[in-house]
C-alpha cells in the first residue's frame, strides 16, 4: 500500500477500499503516513467527500487506532450527550446529572473549549479542587455509584483523531462534514456508550450557520452511530442567541446550579429537559422517571454534588470571582430582538474566558452576564451585560464586539420566541 | 499573515494576494510554514486552479526564492529548450550544440531520469570524465568559449521549486497544470535565458496524454516566460512512439553522435532541426545559419567535442557497453504500425536504464535497441528490439512489459506517418 496511490484515488474521485483505509489510518497514527501526505488527503476529502461506506470505514479504522471501553457490565443503560458547541452551552452539566438520576449511566467525555464556544471541562474546574482526569477503573465504579462521570477522554481513546484533529487545525481543512462526524462519532463510539443524542447547534454563534449544513451534519453522524450500533439521534438547536444568561466558566456553573435547584433560565431548562427525555428515550428508559421530576425531587442535585465529590471537588466551596466588572448599558428603550450569539462568545474569550491555542490557560471568573434576552422589554441606560474580568484592560476589545451586538425594536413591535429545538434528526 | 488563511483562501475558490503568494513561498522556503501546511495549499490548487495573475506571482515568489543568472554579457543571444520528457528524447544532445553551432550560446540547465523518462545528465555521464556539476564562473567562460553547457541546476536556483517538487512527488499533487508550468518556468527564468523553446510531449508515452491537456500546458508557460521576458515558444510533438532506435544512456548518447556526424534516425533529425530553428528564431538568430547546415559542416560535431572536453569528459573515449543482449523477434510478418512509447521506456528503466527514486544508481549500459519502427516492413522471427542489461535476471520483467507494445498488420495495409510536430504555440 503507497500513501500517494490513496490520495490520488481519492483526489480523482474514486472511492478508497476499506484495505487502504484501515491501512492509511493505521500507518499514519503510527507515523508511516507523514503529516503531509495525511494532509494532502484530507484536502482531497474536502473536495470529493466520503461515501456513507468510506466513512463508516475511515471511523471504525479511527476507533480501532486505540482502545475501545464497555460499560455493558455495571448494570445500567448508558447514554451519552455530544455538542458541536455554542456560546453560553453549559448544558451538559444539568442535563448529565438529570439523566443519571434517572437511572442511566452518563459517561460524559467532554472536551476544553477553543475559541469563542467554551469547554465543560473549564467550566467545571471553576469548581475547587475537582479534577476532570480520572482512570477507566474510577470512571466505572462511579457510573456504577454515581451515575455520571464528566471527564477528560483518555489518550488511549481514538489517537488518531487526536493526530488528525491537529492536522486539520493548521492545515484548513476542519470544514469538512465526513471529517466532522468521524472525529466526533470515533471518540464517542470508542467510549463504549450504547445511546447518544447529539445536540447540533445552528446560527450565528455556531460552527453550523445553516441549517441544511447542520441536517447534513446531524444525518451523517446519526448514520455512522446506528452503523456502530449505538442508538443515536441528534436535535437541531438554535445557537443565534447565547444560551441562558452567562457565558463564562464560574459564571455558568452557577446558572447550571441555579437550573438544577428547579430555577434558571427558561431556555436553558427548556433544552436540558428536551435532550434529557431524547437520552433516556434512547437507552430504553423513555417510560420510566421524567427528568423534570428529577430536578424537582432534588435528585438531579444529589447527583450533581456526588460527582464533584467523587472527582475531588468540594460543591459547597464558593466559585472564582472575576475582581473587575463593568457593565453595558442599552442605548435605547424598546424591545430586545436580537443578542448576538458570536458578539458575546467573542466577549468572554477577549475577558479572558476563552482561548486562542488549546496550550493557553483560561480564566475562571471572566465572562459575560446577561440582563435581558429577545424578547425582553428593557429601557435605555437599563444593564445588558455585565462583564467580568481579571484584569480592566480586557474590556476594551470585548466592549468592541458587542457593541453592534443587539438590536432593540419599538417595544410593540411585533415578536415571537424563534424554536429552541429546530429539527430532529432520528435513525 | 496565517497559513491557514491562505490554505482557506485557495481552498474557497478565492484568489490569493500578491502579498499572500509571496509571504507563503518565502515562509515555506524558509520552514516556517509547515510541509503539512503547504500539501494542503497545493491539493487546494489541484482543484481549484491559479489565475493567470495568481500563476505569474506565483512563479515570481519561486524565483525570487533564489539567484537569479544572467548571461546579458557574453556577447551572444542565450536560448534553451526544455522538453516535458519522452522515451528515448536525446534530442538536447545533438540540438544544443547545433544551436550553439549557429552562433547561440545555450545555457541548458537539466536533469535526471525519473520512472519511464530518462534524464539528458544520466545520459552524458556514460561519456567517461564528464561531470555534470559545473561552476558558475566556469559555465560563464563555456558559454562565451564553446556556445553550450549542459549542466545540472546549481542549488541556488528556485530553491522553493526543489522543496516544492520533493513535497508535490509524495503528495500526489504533481499533476496540476499552474504547478508544472511555474515549477519548469521558475527555473528556466531563473537561469537567464532570453529565449526558451518548449517540447510539450503528447501521447502514451508522455506526462500529458491528451493534446488538450498538452496544449494548456503549453500556453501556460508561454504566457508565464512572456510575463518575465522571456522570448518563449511551445511545439506541441508526437510522444505515442519512442524517439529514435534507442532507449537508455549509453545509447543515445551514440545515436546522438550519428545525428550529429550526418547520419542517425530521421525522427530525430527532424525534431533537431525543428527545435533549432525555434530556438534560433527566438533568439533573434533566425535568418543567419541554417542549422542543417551545421551539422552537415561539422561545426555542431565539434561544438560536441568541445563541451565535453570543457566538463572533464573524453568524446573519443568508448562507451560502456552491458554485459547481456537479449533479442526479441517479431511474431509476424507484416507493417509494424504501433510501438508502444510506455512499454519500451518502461522496458528500459527494468533494465537499468531509469531510476524509481531519486537516489537511485543507473545502469550506463543498460536499454532498449529498436530495430523497426512504425510504418517499417517486417518478417516473422526478424529481431524488433535488443536489449541491454548488467544483469541477466532483469530481462524477465523487461520482456513482459513488451510482450504487447508492438502491432504488426497484413504488408499491404494502409499506413501514413503521423505527424512529429503537432501543434506550434506562439506567445
Amino acid at each position: 500500500m503507497d500513501a500517494v496511490d490513496v490520495i490520488r484515488t481519492k483526489r480523482d474521485g474514486n472511492v478508497l477500499s476499506d484495505a487502504a483505509i484501515d491501512w492509511v489510518i493505521d500507518a499514519y497514527t503510527k507515523g508511516a503516513v507523514a503529516e503531509e501526505q495525511m494532509s494532502a488527503l484530507l484536502m482531497a476529502i474536502f473536495f470529493n467527500g466520503m461515501t456513507p461506506q468510506e466513512l463508516n470505514r475511515w471511523t471504525a479504522a479511527m476507533i480501532a487506532s486505540g482502545e475501545q471501553m464497555s460499560f455493558a457490565d455495571i448494570g445500567k443503560p448508558t447514554t451519552d450527550k455530544h455538542s458541536t458547541g455554542g456560546v453560553g452551552d453549559k448544558i451538559t452539566l444539568p442535563l448529565a446529572h438529570t439523566v443519571a438520576a434517572c437511572g442511566a449511566a452518563v459517561p460524559q467525555l467532554s472536551g476544553r473549549g477553543l475559541g469563542h464556544t467554551g469547554g465543560t471541562l473549564d467550566k467545571l474546574e471553576s469548581i475547587p479542587g475537582w479534577r476532570a482526569s480520572i482512570s477507566n477503573a474510577e470512571m466505572r465504579a462511579q457510573l456504577r455509584d454515581v451515575g455520571a462521570v464528566v471527564c477528560a477522554a483518555g489518550a488511549g481513546l481514538a489517537p488518531a483523531d487526536r493526530k488528525l484533529y491537529a492536522l486539520r487545525d493548521v492545515t484548513a481543512t476542519i470544514e469538512s462534514i465526513p471529517l466532522i462526524a468521524s472525529s466526533i462519532m470515533s471518540k464517542k463510539i470508542a467510549e463504549g456508550t450504547s445511546a447518544l443524542v447529539l445536540d447540533v447547534k445552528v446560527g450565528v454563534g455556531a460552527f453550523m450557520k445553516d441549517v441544511d449544513r447542520a441536517r447534513d451534519l446531524a444525518r451523517t453522524m446519526v448514520g455512522l452511530g446506528s452503523a456502530h450500533g449505538v442508538n443515536t439521534v441528534a436535535l437541531l438547536t438554535a445557537m443565534d442567541t447565547p444560551l441562558g444568561l452567562t457565558a463564562g466558566n464560574a459564571l455558568e456553573v452557577t446558572e447550571s446550579v441555579e437550573v438544577l435547584a428547579g430555577g434558571g433560565p427558561a431556555d436553558v431548562v427548556e433544552l436540558t429537559i428536551a435532550l434529557a427525555r431524547e437520552m433516556l428515550e434512547a437507552c430504553g428508559l423513555g417510560a420510566g422517571k421524567d427528568p423534570a421530576d428529577a430536578i424537582a425531587d432534588g435528585s438531579a442535585m444529589d447527583c450533581w454534588n456526588a460527582m464533584i465529590s467523587a472527582q475531588g471537588g468540594d460543591p459547597r466551596a464558593p466559585l472564582p470571582v472575576a475582581p473587575h466588572q463593568h457593565d453595558v448599558t442599552a442605548s435605547s428603550s424598546g424591545r430586545v430582538v436580537r443578542m448576538d450569539a458570536l458578539a458575546v462568545g467573542v466577549a468572554a474569550w477577549r475577558l479572558g474566558a476563552g482561548r486562542a491555542r488549546k496550550e493557553d490557560p483560561v480564566s475562571l471568573g471572566a465572562g459575560v452576564q446577561m440582563h435581558a434576552k429577545p424578547g425582553d422589554v428593557v429601557s435605555a441606560g437599563q444593564p445588558l451585560f455585565t462583564l467580568h474580568a481579571d484584569d480592566e484592560a480586557r474590556f476594551e476589545r470585548a466592549l468592541e464586539v458587542l457593541s453592534d451586538a443587539v438590536d432593540i425594536a419599538a417595544a410593540d413591535a411585533p415578536w415571537s420566541k424563534p424554536d429552541l429545538v429546530i429539527e430532529r434528526v432520528g435513525a
